[in-house]
C-alpha cells in the first residue's frame, strides 16, 4: 500500500499498538506517534518500538497527521474526540478501534463537525485478554475481521485509506451499519463476556471459594479466560451497548430457564439433543473458520 | 510402585485410554485389556498400542485382573457393575473415573456386592473436549487432580493400589465425601459447561446464525471450547448430579439478574467493581495454580 506518512495513536495498549507494530512489520507506515494518559505506558512503548515519539494533545502532534487511531476505552471517546478536533489537518483520516459503534458514530457527529467526513469508524475483532503496551503484538490482526460502519458522508478516500491500513495488518474487512455491528457483537462477543465474568464473581463470593477454585481445571480456564478481560473497558462497553446486551442477556436467562425445566424433569433426551446440536453447531463453525 | 500384573480398562476412551498410556509409559503395568461397546474403537485402541488386547464381559478377562478401571459414561456404570459384579477375581480391586460419585456410590453398593470393599470411586479432574481413543494421550493427568471418594468400609489396601496408580499416572490425588464432590464440580465444571453449551446453542437457533457465527472470534471460541465435548457423557452428569447443578444453575441466575439490573439502571461503578473483582480473583487462582 502507499506508505502512511505519519500515524498517530491515541491509547498505546494492546489494540493501538498492533496497529502501530503491524503496519511497521508491513512498511506501511513512516513515524508514529504515541498519546496517552499513563505517562509510563507511553514509555514502555518507545522502549519496545511501538511509537518513534510521544506526542501531545496539540497541533504540533495531530496538524501533520495522515491518519490517527483512537484505541481508548469507549468511555473515554468523546474527551478525545473533543480534544483533536481543533488540532487535526484537513487532509488527517481519523478511525477509531471502539468496541461499539453506535455510540462512537453519535459522539463523532457531535464532537468531530468539521473532519467528520474523514472519520471512519471501525472495529478490529481481535484481542486477548491482556492490556498495555506490553501486550502488543505485530500478529494480532493476522487472519481477523475488522468491521467499519462508514456514513452516508464519508469521503470514499478516507475510508480506503483506513481499510487498506487494516488490510496491510493482516485483516480482512467488512461492512456493517452501526446499528448491526452493535447487535451482532452483543451476542458473540459482549454476552460471553458477562456470563465469564459473573461465573467468577459467583466462585469468588461463594463461603468456600478456595476450595471451589483448587479443583478448578482447564474447561474453567477456558472459560473464563475473558474475565480477565480489562475490567474499565469491558464497563464501557456493557455501557454503550447495554440496549441490545440486555436484550441478549434477557435471551440467554430464556435459555437457561428452558435447560434447568429439561433438568428438573430428567429429560435427558432433551438435554442430549440441546447438548449435540451446540456441538455440532459449533464444530461447523470452527472447520469453516479454517 | 510395584507393578500392577493385569490392568482392564472398560471404556477406552480419552481418560480411560490415557490412564492405560500414562501407567505404561511409567513402566507401572504389565498388560492392559480393554473393553467397549465399539469395536472400530477397540480396534483403534490396539492398533494405537493403548490396550494389548481386546477382552470381553467374561471370566477370562476379569477373574485374574488386578485392577479394573470403569471409564464409561456414568449412564452405563449400572450396566457395567452388574455385568463385572460375578466376573472379577477376590483379589481384583475396582475403581472408576466417573465425573459424579454420589450416584456411582450409590450404584456400586446396589450392584457390586461381595467387592464393593475393593471398590474404589474415584475421578480424575482432566480431559478435554476430545473422546475416543483417538484422543487418548500419556501425559492428561500430569499435574491435575484425582479426587477419591471412598466409603467407610473401602479396603486401604484397595485404596492404596488406587492411589499409586493415579500418582504414577503424575497426577495428586486428594479425598472428598461423595457429597461434597459432587457440590464442588457442580459449580467449577458442570456449570460452566451447561452454560457454555446453553450459549451455542441461542447463536445456532437465532436467525441469522450464520452471520453471528462469522463474527465470532477467540473469545468466543474458548469460552465455548467445552461446549465441544461429548454430549452423552454430558447428558448423563448433569442427570447424575442434577440437584446439585439445578442449585448451581439457581445461583447463576441471580448473579445475571442482578448484572442486569447494574446495566438497565448504567451503574457503571457496580459493574467494573464486578469486573474488577472476578478478574482479580481469577489472575490469583492462575497464580496459586503454576
Amino acid at each position: 500500500m502507499a506508505r502512511i506518512g505519519k500515524l498517530v495513536v491515541v491509547g498505546v495498549g494492546l489494540i493501538g499498538g498492533s496497529f502501530a507494530l503491524a503496519l511497521k512489520q508491513a512498511r506501511a507506515v513512516g513515524r508514529v506517534v504515541g498519546v496517552g494518559r499513563s505517562a509510563a505506558n507511553i514509555y514502555r512503548a518507545q522502549e519496545l518500538k511501538i511509537i518513534d515519539a510521544a506526542g501531545a494533545f496539540d497541533r504540533a502532534t495531530f496538524g501533520d497527521a495522515e491518519l490517527v487511531l483512537l484505541a481508548v476505552p469507549v468511555g473515554q471517546m468523546r474527551d478525545v474526540m473533543r480534544a483533536i478536533a481543533p488540532l487535526v489537518g484537513e487532509k488527517t483520516v481519523v478511525t477509531d478501534a471502539g468496541s461499539t459503534k453506535e455510540d462512537v458514530v453519535a459522539l463523532a457527529r457531535r464532537e468531530l463537525k468539521r473532519s467528520l467526513a474523514r472519520f471512519v469508524p471501525g472495529h478490529p475483532i481481535a484481542g486477548t485478554e491482556k492490556s498495555g503496551a506490553e501486550a502488543a503484538f505485530p500478529e494480532l490482526y493476522r487472519d481477523r475481521k475488522v468491521v467499519l460502519t462508514p456514513l452516508a458522508g464519508t469521503a470514499p478516500r478516507a475510508k480506503a485509506l483506513v481499510k487498506r491500513a487494516w488490510e496491510a495488518c493482516g485483516a480482512s474487512v467488512f461492512e456493517l451499519s452501526p446499528r448491526e455491528h452493535d447487535a451482532v457483537l452483543a451476542t458473540v462477543s459482549h454476552l460471553p463476556h458477562v456470563l465469564a465474568y459473573a461465573l467468577v464473581d459467583q466462585v469468588a463470593r461463594s463461603r468456600d471459594a478456595k476450595r471451589l477454585f483448587s479443583y478448578a481445571a482447564g474447561g474453567f480456564r477456558d472459560f473464563t479466560r475473558i474475565a480477565s478481560s480489562h475490567p474499565e473497558m469491558w464497563r464501557d462497553i456493557c455501557l454503550a451497548n447495554r440496549k441490545a446486551l440486555v436484550a441478549e442477556l434477557g435471551r440467554y436467562q430464556g435459555e437457561l430457564e428452558r435447560v434447568k425445566r429439561m433438568l428438573a424433569r430428567g429429560d435427558g433426551k432433551a438435554l442430549e439433543a440441546l447438548f449435540a446440536g451446540a456441538r455440532d453447531a459449533r464444530d461447523r463453525w470452527l472447520k469453516n473458520r479454517e
